[in-house]
């Protein structure tokens, strides 16, 4: 391991998304992450997608390159265990991440009893603690209202974890913000973090709530298009949709070119007396601009539409499956980013590595998740400086297990 | 200011959504986030949504308790003090987050003649430099074509710009990371980071990629289903939305409780064979699962709907619009991560601090965003040291210029 992180060790004590991608993204850049967990399994451990034997794809995913221990949480002696883990001597270790609720052994007053600069990083569900997952925090922001058909009645949910994923990033940002501040003080903290409250703050942050105060409105469904300038999807002859968007005068240029659309923008400017040079006019005019690329794109096959758009220089992406991205060769295939590994228990397939790249460090391949327990011995051994023998009676009384 | 991150300086030359709000959850942490824009403004200075005056929502929500320096980016003079700007001295300075093009004076080889342990963090489209955006992004990464009513032909935008929004995060993480490494080898660098690599490594994070070439199936399109456990939209009899959940037994028993549905689903669990315990059995009962609770919600109001399941502790949330959001008690009027601003130009509205609470020191208040060039002066004296004539005489030669 030569990553940005190297030397770093967080523990981690986690379940579901948020929490398991803060820990994989800080693994990815070179930090030990050890994620610990019941000898049954967490919570996650069986979550969908998984193999025709039930293998969790889901779980290989958010636990690439750390380190796996499996202890049994309901026993004091494995609390202890993990408390001694958690709170560990060494400048680069004592931060702990966690979304598994707070509470007693695992308070912050209790662990920081054992080491006082303790760096605990808490992903909780709203600010009052309530349990929260991604669909239900996004339910209140909004954006299930104005997503979808122009036409559609009724929320529209994502299917993507947005919050999660955010939620994830911000923790290992957190993390590393407290882990500068205590090498520069020598204190630790505690630091919470609501996965409502990055929801609610990314809505603020995009204008959402400021332009229904300010403006009094609701901002109605636009199904595909993008507010405030040109950009939506287009059918091409053979039943594929393309993404076109305009977002500066390179790509109005662009998209003329592409199409032969020149005279057509003129005659536009021209007739609703608007200059397709400005997002707002843009806005204005996107039912004409449609009605010229509209038929360009629907007589000619995906492949002529994408050469076309693609030799211009427009800002376009074609819309494609997963299985269609999973063999692409620019994004995924040929993509340094992605390796394909072998995930003992469900099999060979392209894995993404961290997607930033520091000049500094090379980037670091991805690593497989481990099975639960996979490190159980070697953790007890290299970190807490357990005998065989003390490591043997922890399997013997169940308190400790090895991989199923 | 006496946030954790006090003392850190960033400049940042940045447009649209991902690389603004990486400054802004940097400066909403404490670091001194200089924001150049060229004396005209940026390319995002006018985006919507805008005020009925023209200001933009959209740049103010953006730019939150940034300082603003305005240049003339065409004259060498106006570039060479953004390069002395940029490259400052300061343990806590020389950090230059961009999503610009890197290249002329812009450049890292450039910028880095002038201070050798520069870190400078580059977002781009894709790993290529071409230009991309959250939409084209999203594009081919499958999950449009997931997204929406079951029914539905063709893709469904994200209206939540999730890419930009994770990857501002990510961001911040990175710079927070490559600072690290300077503190520790005395070492700067530059940082790549691609907002279509950020999408991909989250599409294989989440399984999508391992699922479509282990498994081999493109996954269908369930509609607002939660695919693998229990979770969709049920409407009231008010024609309001709630979004009903169970991830765990907790949630489990508390819909049962709510509705008193104890009888039916244990019926379920009889006639289907299933044990609503497990995720899986309650991914496959979703159809008699929705059958129970549909006709319950839709007997009541969206009131009556709420108190019953929040009594009885169920995983739940209403949907609601922007406007509703807005006027939210707990989410955001009672919320202390929000504070009612007066955004000069636009007017007063909640708007939200940092969503992390570190314990360590005070969540800083959301301060304003500024007016174009509202630090110039400042700038110029406080970072460059230059004399009241110097920059006097940058005002007269239009180099430099102060607010609109």
């Amino acid at each position: 391991m030569n990553g940005i992180l190297s030397g770093l060790r967080i523990v981690e004590g986690s379940a579901f998304i948020a929490a398991p991608m803060a820990g994989m993204t800080l693994a990815q850049l070179g930090a030990d992450v050890i994620r610990f967990d019941d000898i049954k399994g967490g919570l996650d451990s069986d979550r969908w997608p998984v193999t025709k034997d039930g293998q969790s794809i889901y779980w290989a995913g958010l636990n690439k390159g750390k380190r796996s221990i499996a202890v049994d949480l309901r026993n004091p002696k494995g609390r202890e265990l993990l408390t001694a883990l958690i709170t560990a001597p060494g400048d680069n270790a004592g931060i702990f991440s966690t979304n598994m609720p707070a509470r007693g052994w695992l308070a912050y007053e209790e662990l920081s009893k054992k080491r006082a600069d303790l760096i605990a990083l808490n992903i909780v569900g709203d600010r009052h603690g309530a349990a929260n997952v991604d669909y239900t925090v996004n339910s209140i922001t909004g954006f299930p209202l104005v997503t979808g058909p122009a036409d559609h009645q009724g929320p529209v949910n994502n299917v993507l974890p947005a919050w999660d994923i955010a939620t994830a990033y911000a923790a290992a940002m957190s993390i590393l913000a407290a882990e500068r501040h205590r090498r520069m003080t020598g204190q630790g903290q505690r630091i919470v973090l609501p996965l409502q409250d990055m929801a609610l703050a990314a809505v603020s942050a995009t204008g959402y709530i400021g332009e229904a105060v300010v403006n009094k409105v609701d901002r109605p469904r636009f199904g595909n298009q993008i507010f405030g300038t040109f950009g939506r999807d287009f059918r091409t002859k053979d039943g594929k949709y393309v993404m076109v968007c305009i977002f500066s005068d390179r790509h109005l240029d662009a998209l003329a070119k592409a199409g032969s659309f020149g005279d057509a923008f003129a005659r536009i400017e021209k007739d609703k007396g608007v200059d397709l040079k400005l997002e707002a006019d843009r806005w204005k005019a996107r039912a004409e601009l449609a009605a010229v690329i509209e038929p360009w794109v629907a007589s000619q096959n995906a492949a002529d539409v994408a050469a076309s758009l693609r030799k211009a220089g427009a800002l376009w992406a074609p819309y494609q499956s997963f299985r269609e991205l999973s063999v692409d060769n620019d994004a995924v295939l040929d993509n340094p980013m992605f390796t394909v590994l072998d995930q003992p228990g469900i099999g060979r397939y392209p894995v993404a590595a961290s997607p930033v790249q520091f000049a500094a460090v090379p980037r670091e391949a991805p690593r497989p998740a481990p099975l639960l327990g996979q490190h159980t011995d070697e953790i007890l051994s290299g970190v807490l400086g357990l005998s065989a023998a003390e490591i043997g009676k922890l399997h013997d009384e169940k308190i400790v297990a090895g991989p199923r």
